[in-house]
This record gives structure tokens, sequence and C-alpha cells, in this order.
């Protein structure tokens, strides 16, 4: 497929424009964007509805939802009364900065801390495409196993803060999650990591505080992440 | 991105056209092929190492392992004695016909029952690829929760069989099986589907059954789907 290549630099870069216009505007409003990534069913949406309770008192936040089908995610953070818009892809296996861009109309940006964008439920092509955000968020779940970081590195790479979900089912699994933490750490050293069980609450907190510190530190979210 | 449609066509096309040589081929062989598709973690590698040794007494089988990094998968099949061939995408999401049409020489095609191809671990882009199966297996595992069904509804509607995977988890889960099950009969009522849990054995018999049916069939593979 080597003839794809050409096509496929076009439309990274085309991309790369529209997310830099999407991150410029975040900074000139002093909205942290933070783009959450994982597979089908790792779980991204149930963390997003145990984390968002206890994020709103301090924090302004809405949430674009990443979808191929369907507004089940989208009608699931509304019911929580956080702002939410829907991107449907129609079949599309990852969200691009057009299409964040094109619906930051939806959401009150300019009374925003913190723009969570839940993308398409993909471990894969996601991690490809830059939104403009300023931290990623990838989830993967217990549930998936154990040998996810190695086999799908490019999720782990790029992102600041890794969530190892459904850590109550631990007990009914043969799992080590020392090992997945070990491999996310041999590939991303510097990612922050959270075990969290989204139906208990356990974990959740320490994930709360990361985005908390993320969004207080807008202007320069570099400082937070250090 | 309605610019890239022009490419997108020319690419499916590229890929039909290997796919009928691929399949014409395997029917030239006597060799039924099935494509296996679903997310990452769904349990795909787990279900074929519960699957091969019981079908491999009857059947000449072997698999080829998509995969974006790592021959972790490959490893494990090959382990059972089963003739396999690791096909890596180098960070692609999906297999495609020509992927498969250089893999083929790397087993004994022509001393075949039955070829097996699990796809990439990814619920969207590898069904939109015919790899010049006869037959598609799609799984899903209970741990990504009851909505798959309807939030990617294209990888059940093309398949004749899906198994949903990880049964064994199900006293831990919020779970609906039976409205899963209802999803995908409203999305594909001709599909067989077969609940199964790879650890401990429990379902898997009939999905062996379907394999060996399906593989008895080959020169006639819509008699044994009837």
């Amino acid at each position: 497929m080597i003839t794809t290549i050409p096509i496929v630099r076009k439309l990274l870069a085309k991309n790369e424009h529209a997310a830099s216009e999407n991150r410029a505007r975040f900074d000139g409003l002093g909205v942290t964007c933070v783009n959450v990534l994982g597979g089908a069913g790792c779980g991204k949406t149930a963390l997003l509805e145990a984390v968002l309770p206890r994020l709103t008192a301090e924090r302004r936040v809405a949430v674009l939802e990443g979808d191929l089908a369907t507004t089940r995610d989208a009608e699931r953070i509304a019911a929580l009364g956080v702002p939410t818009a829907q991107l449907l892809t129609d079949g599309g296996c990852h969200l691009t900065a057009t299409h964040v861009q094109r619906a930051l109309e939806r959401v009150p940006l300019d009374a925003l801390d913190l723009l969570i964008i839940e993308n398409v439920g993909n471990p894969i092509c996601p991690a490809n495409f830059d939104l403009g955000e300023h931290a990623r968020l990838a989830v993967l779940s217990v549930a998936e196993g154990e040998d996810k970081p190695v086999k799908y590195p490019l999720l782990f790479k790029g992102a600041q803060a890794v969530a190892i979900s459904k850590c109550d089912l631990l007990p009914h699994l043969r799992y080590d999650l020392r090992r997945t933490l070990a491999d996310i750490r041999r590939i991303n050293p510097d990612a922050a990591t959270f075990a969290v069980a989204a139906h208990t609450g356990a974990g959740v907190e320490p994930l709360v505080e990361w985005l908390r510190r993320l969004s207080a530190a807008t202007l320069d979210p570099a400082a937070a992440l250090a």
C-alpha cells in the first residue's frame, strides 16, 4: 500500500493544521483539553461517569463524545448535567481535529476550564490524530489481557496518563497488574498511571486530582505535567 | 474528508481483487477460510486456544495471526502444534487481502481443510476488508459492555457467526446477555451465536461443531451456512 503514503501524509498535515488551530483557541480561552483514548469497551464512558461528579464542583467541564454510531455515550454523560456534544464519525474509526473544530460551537467553550474528548473506541487509529489536546489519557481494561501495552504501544507512547480500568475484576482474572505497569513504564516512563474501578470508585480520586492539577494550570500545562 | 473518497474506493477495489484471487485459490484447493474479527482484548486468541485442540484431530487447520506489533499471539497458537504464520501490519489497523496473499506461502495450503485468520484487534476497520474468507466469526467479550453490537454494527452485520466470550465473568458483571443476543439478532438475524468461556471450555463445543460443518462442506460453504 506504498501508494497511499502521500495521501496519508496530506491528511495528517491537514489534521495537524486544524489541531494547531484548536490548541491556540483552547489556550486563548484558558481551556485545558484532554483526549481520552482506548479500545472499545475498555470503560472510557464509565470512567468519565465516575470522574465527572467529583470534578464539576471545582472545574467547569464539558465533554465531546466521539462514536461511530448511536448517541448512547453522550446521553450517559449529559445525564450527569455536564454539557456534552456528540460527534458521530459515521463509520470512521477515529476523531480528527476537524471533527472537534466543528463540535466546539456546541459547547460553552468560553465558560470552561476543562474540555474532555472521549475518542472512538479503538486502540489503534485515534493515536495517530492530534486533536489539539494538551494531554492524552489512555485507558485499558484488565479484562483485555495484560499484553495490551506491548501490542498497542502507540496508544501508550503518546499518553501523559494511563488508567487501568475495571480493577474490581482482578480477583476473577488471571492478570498480573505489576507486569502491565512495568510494560507501560518501559514504553512511556513519564506517564502517570492509575489503577481504577469506576463502579466502586476505587482509585478514581488520584485520577480526578490529576485532572484538577492539569486544568488549574491551563496557561502552562507543561508545568502541571512536569 | 470528501477528497479521500476516490482513494478509499481505489484501495477497496484493489483489495476486492486480491480477495477474489484468495477465495478462488481456497476453493481450488478445498480449503475453507474463516476470518475472526473483534476488538483488542476480546479474547480471539484465547478462543482459538480452546477451539483448536478440539478440532485438529478431524480437520487439518492452519492459522494466520494478524497483529500490529509482537509475535505473541502467533507463538501461543504455534505452541499448540498448529501451523501458524504471523502477519505484522506495522501499525496498520486491519489486514488486507494482499497481506493474506503474501502469507499463504508460509502455510501448507494444499494440505489444509481450514484456514483461520485472526485479524488485528479492532472492532471497526477490519470489517471493511474482505480477505477472501468464506465466513466471518465476530468476537465480543462480556467485559466490553452490552452496548457493543449497536455501537459497532458493521462488525456484526457481515458475520456468519458471533462468539460472546469471557462468559465466565458474567457473575461479576452487570450484563444482560439476552439484551446483547437480541441486539445481534436485530442487526443480523442469520448469524449463529455462541456464548463461550475459553478458560473453562463452557460453550466451546458448539462453536467447534460450527467450524467442523463449515470445513466439511468446503466446496459449497453456502450449504453449510444454510
